[in-house]
This record gives C-alpha cells, sequence and structure tokens, in this order.
C-alpha cells in the first residue's frame, strides 16, 4: 500500500540527515545526535525538573516532556530529536512500582523474584502508558516549524533483557547476581519474563510510532554483560522478536528506520548483522573501520547503518581536544557513501549516554567539530 | 645459562599441569584454577580476616596471607595457588595511603590529581613491599610436600593502566570520569604516570619471581572501559613496557610463565596476540572457539594459551547446571592439544573474581566438573 520511493524520501523534514543515513542513503554531513541530550548537564533541565517536582513528574507530564526534549535542539544544531522519557516505564506499567529516589538510580518497589512474580506478569495495557504516545505527539507537533518538521523525533524501549535486569535486580547492579541467577537457575523463567517483555517492547514502541515517532531505538544497555551464547539466547533472541512485530511505517507513509544498540555487544557485531533492522549502535570499544568493514555493507548492497562512538568522558578534555577525538571517530569510519543510492553511512553519537557533569559549551564544540571535520571528509 | 629443556620441565611440582599449560604443553586434564579464590566466600577467610583485624592487615602479615593462600587448596583439587594480595599495594608502597573502610572497596587519602602530584610520583622502593615478597617465600614454602611444589604459586600486579585508575580517581569508578579527563586533557602527564607506573609493576613482580613466584599475572581489570586506539596508547602499551622487564627464569632454572588479563578486551585480542608473554585470559564475553583460532596457534607454532571464561555467577545455580555450564566452556575451547611438543591449551578458570556470596559447595561442583568433563575431552 506504501510507495516505498516516497516512504524513503524524508521531504516532510526541514533536517532529514539522520533518517537518510539511518536508510544507507548520502547526507552532506554526518548527522549527530548524544544519548541523554535531554538531562542534568543542562540548566535548563535541572529548572524544569524542579518545576516538575521528580523525575517521573517530568516523565508523566506531556508539557515537560516536550520543553526538555526541545532544550538541547534550542542549544546544539543537532540532527535529530528524541523522545524524553525512560527505559523504565514498560515494568511501570506492568505494575513493579518504578520510583525514583533523589540522588539514587531508579528503583522497582515490586521486583520479580519468584515463579508466582512471573507468572502475574503480562503485557501491559497501553492506555497505562498513554502519557508516553501523548509526549511523542506532543514533541512532533513542537518540532513542526513553517509546515515541516525541524529534525526527526527518535522513539525508544529498553530491550527485553535490559528490562528484566532491572525487574528481577529491582534497580541498578554492579554484579547482575539476581537477574543471572535466575537465568543460569531457571532459564524457563527467565525466557517466559523476556517473551513477556518482547511483545510489551513491540507494542510500546508501535505505539509510539502511530504517535508520530520517525525512528524507533531499542536499547540494549546491559546486553554486554551476558556470556557468549547467553547474549545470544536471552538477548538477541528477543530483540529479534521485538524487531519481528515492528510496524514499518508512520502514519505519514514514511518508513521507521530501527535501531539497534548493545553496549559491550561489539564482539558480537557479526551475529547482529542479520538483525531486522536498520542501523547498529556502538559504544566506544568498537573500531569503527572494522565494524565498517564487518556490518556496514556495499553500495547498493545489504548492510548496517553504524551510529557512535566517541567515549563521552572526551567532553570533559578542552575543545581542541574534542574536535581531535571527533575526528579521529570520524576518519577511523572513513567517508561515508555518496551519491544515489545506497552505501556505507555513519550516524555521530557518543558511545553511551551523556554524563550529567558535562560542561555544555564542550557539547557545543563537539557538535560543530562533527559537522565541519565531516563535511571535509566528503569533498 | 639456563638449559631450557629443564626450564621447561616442571619435576619439582606434584602438579605441574598448570604450568604445563601456561607453556602450551599436554596435560591429562584442564587445569582449573579461581580469580580471587581466597576470599569472601570461605567462612574460613572471614574467620582469619577477623582475627588480622583489616583487609591489609590480613594482606602484609606473612603468616595470615599464607593461611589464607592455602585454604582454597585444603577445600578444592585447585591446580594453582595463587598469591593473597591486592593490586593495589604499588600505589600505596608509592605514598598514596591505601586503605579498606569495612563494607567499601579500596580507597587512597592523596589521590593524583594535578601535574605536582605526577611530578613527585617514582618507582618505590620494593623495601616498602617486603612483605609481599616474604608472603611469597612463606607461601612457596608451605605449598612444599615431600620435597615438591604440590601445586605453583602465581605471583600477580594490577596493569599500569588499572592502577592509574584507582591512583586518579582514589577509589573505584562507575565512569572513570577523573582518570579520563586526565588521559584526554593531559595525556602527557597520563604517559609519565603510566611510564612510572609500569616501571614499578615490573620491578614489583620480578621481585615476586626471585621470591618464589612460579608464574606472574597482570590484571588489566580496566583496560576494558577505554575507547579503541585509547586502550592501545594507554594500556596495552604498558603491559608491553612490563613485560619486556620481566625475568624470565625463577631461582630454580624453571621457566615463568606470564599471564595477561583485559577484562573487556575481548575485540582486541588480536592486538594481543603479539604480546611477549604465555597466556591471555579471558572474561566470559569472549568465545573460546574464536580466540582459539585467532590467537591460540598451532601444532608447534607460536601461540597464547588460554584462560578463562565461565560467568562467575554460574555458581549461583544448581551444581547440575554448574557442570552443564562448565562443559559448554570446555566444548568451545575443544579438545587441546595432546601429545609431545606444543599446541593450543586452556586454563578454566572465572571470567572475572568470585562473587563474595558464592556458595563454597557450588565451588566444588566446578572443580570436579572441569577436572571431568575435561578428561573425558581427551579420550
Amino acid at each position: 500500500m506504501t510507495d516505498t520511493n516516497a516512504s524513503l524520501s524524508f521531504d516532510t523534514l526541514h533536517n532529514p540527515t539522520f533518517l537518510q543515513a539511518c536508510m544507507r542513503q548520502a547526507t552532506p554531513h554526518t548527522p549527530v545526535w548524544l544519548m541523554r541530550q535531554a538531562g542534568r548537564y543542562l540548566p535548563e533541565y535541572v529548572a524544569t525538573r524542579a518545576k516538575a517536582g521528580s523525575f517521573m513528574g517530568l516523565a508523566t507530564n506531556r508539557d515537560y516532556a516536550t520543553e526538555v526534549t526541545l532544550q538541547p535542539l534550542a542549544r546544539y544544531p543537532l540532527d535529530a530529536a528524541i523522545l524524553f522519557s525512560d527505559i523504565l516505564t514498560v515494568p511501570d506499567a506492568m505494575g513493579l512500582g518504578l520510583s525514583f529516589a533523589q540522588g539514587e538510580g531508579p528503583r522497582f518497589a515490586h521486583p520479580i523474584k519468584t515463579e508466582a512474580d512471573v507468572a502475574k506478569l503480562e503485557v501491559p495495557d497501553m492506555a497505562k502508558l498513554q502519557y508516553v504516545f501523548d509526549a511523542v505527539s506532543s514533541i512532533r507537533k513542537a518540532l513542526t516549524q513553517d509546515g515541516k518538521g525541524r529534525v526527526p523525533l527518535i522513539g525508544f524501549s529498553g530491550s527485553p533483557w535490559t528490562l528484566a535486569c532491572y525487574m528481577v535486580e529491582g534497580k541498578g547492579s554492579d554484579d547482575y547476581r539476581l537477574v543471572k541467577t535466575m537465568l543460569y537457575s531457571r532459564p524457563d523463567l527467565m525466557h517466559k519474563m523476556l517473551a513477556i517483555n518482547a511483545d510489551a517492547v513491540a507494542a510500546y514502541l508501535n505505539a509510539q510510532i502511530d504517535a508520530g515517532a520517525q525512528a524507533v531505538m531499542i536499547f540494549d544497555s546491559w546486553g554486554g554483560v551476558l556470556a557468549d551464547g547467553a547474549f545470544h539466547q536471552f538477548s538477541l533472541a528477543y530483540t529479534v522478536r521485538v524487531l519481528a512485530q515492528l510496524k514499518r511505517f508512520g502514519s505519514d507513509g514514511k518508513i521507521v528506520p530501527r535501531l539497534v544498540f548493545t553496549k559491550g555487544g561489539g564482539q558480537w557485531l557479526q551475529d547482529m548483522k542479520a538483525l531486522d533492522c536498520e542501523v547498529l549502535g556502538l559504544d566506544w570499544t568498537v573500531n569503527l573501520e572494522n565494524a565498517r568493514a564487518l556490518v556496514g555493507g556495499t553500495v547498493d548492497g545489504p548492510g548496517k547503518a553504524l551510529q557512535g562512538n566517541i567515549d563521552p568522558n572526551v567532553l570533559f578534555a578542552p575543545p581542541a581536544a574534542i574536535g581531535a577525538e571527533a575526528a579521529k571517530v570520524l576518519d577511523s569510519f572513513g567517508t561515508p557513501f555518496q551519491g544515489a543510492g545506497t552505501g556505507p553511512t555513519h550516524i555521530f553519537n557518543l558511545g553511551h549516554g551523556i554524563s550529567q557533569y558535562t560542561p555544555p559549551e564542550n557539547v557545543a564544540a563537539l557538535v560543530a567539530a562533527v559537522h565541519s571535520h565531516s563535511r571535509k571528509l566528503r569533498i
């Protein structure tokens, strides 16, 4: 029903570079956005959060979520916006009782400890997550300028495994002892939970797409803590299950690229090559030249766009050093595909979320360096 | 001066399997030892530590250090002993003031913050570490039975980079922000510190060898937090500098194998192939079949023995599951070299230190499974 050519031209955007690069199309510069770009390193974010009273107060209020999503775009010429939310909204909707204590990470009041807890789990009613979809619609509208979007809006979710880590541990963990104890002792329970998580994540991302998300990203933040083999069984297989259920087109008829980021997954790139998604996100340990050779594909052949992967701690160096490190990352990928058709492309990002201690002016230096150096790579 | 054939025959040991496997020689079973095998999961360790009053009280007392080193060998038929000590003894001897608060990790009273701090650093007088060398001699003696060693004794040190992480952060870190800020802002200072660390680590390991250590291991516990490229410049290059200075033979004329373990370094195995060491340690994310193909070498050709790599969290599963997971790891490496000469060999270990919450009886199940399954692999 969808005209494929029309679905692949992003003429409803002032700056379509991010979506073009996702689809391995040529762009005049390497698009850049930053994981957690709307966040605590920005004083205006801190001010809005104070107004909202709490993190969940912020995330569940459409207007606040819209405000903070747009804040980094007002400061920096970023090439994409990403929904302001948290990866743990889905287990919260499952009834686990999410809260964020001041100065601490997320915590669940009712973590999954027993077989009975797993038996009670089900895909939550998406109506409980309506606040997220409302935020998506609101942000998409706020991004519209002169009848076109300024930049595309990325929706996201945690991966089934990453959600399971928090659901079992009840909070962040150093050693993932509880969730791995379940995995190795009761793999049947773990598979049951992961299947439910996968179906919930798919429904959640599809609702974000319906609400206006123009790309969707799966954050497998804790995939890299798994052993070789266990990663494939307990994380990758359920990412596959999510991807198989995702809508391919938005309500505007445009294709919706799917991004998968496994922190610590660099060794398994070859295994992720077969994923039914457009973009693979990479952390800073990955050599982009090797990654491009392995999964970047060829001109007009299949392949993944690559996203990443500067160390967020580079942002604590002076601007000149930031520029030099950004150039190293861009050079490591090499000149992206240029011309008609498709070929290897790169989306610049951090290798993980930006630190709350980052000086905001250093982000400006990074974005400027990426844009200017990546233009030079195309001459 | 040393007769190479004599140096390679470990006839002064009742159980030479660990050293033989290090040298890529055939063994009747796959030798196994566990990182942090003398530790808090053992009630007898907790009792000795209580007598000693503190962790440093334990580590600096020759008799206590000997006692706890031997405790796991009394319980389990492990194929090697490892000196009980801490990787931070070297910076402590540099004057940084190490302490272990109850229930917390290590902490330095005087972390390295400024150029002036770095300027003051120097290779410490090894006399300040005499307590470590005394412990090595004492343990070696305690391991002697009927004029032969029961199993070999492994000495160790943190890598130059791993020491630098603690020296700059002053304690453990989630994000390595301070040390990476120095790395990216003042690489000159970082290189200066790493050169001093490397020379100190080499002197420290050589003194352990003189005191009786029969193998030495460099723990690059935090190498894997570095970006691609930065790892090579700031960690690997200084591991090379240590290795270049190490003694090759103990005072008994036997060769002293050198082991290098970079947690999170699986993507850089190809780059570690050129290291002048005998064994590469691997964490649980590494596929042993691939690692063997990449760096395990061929029969009578060059190559590295491989050490690792079961997830320590497997030890929270029931014994049958532990046995199955151990078999998976052994099978993943495949049948080790058998016969005369040298070829690919495997030393079984965890992919990281054992958890303090591990049930001691599960360790017995693991060691038994490794010995029995690895014998079957050789039939």
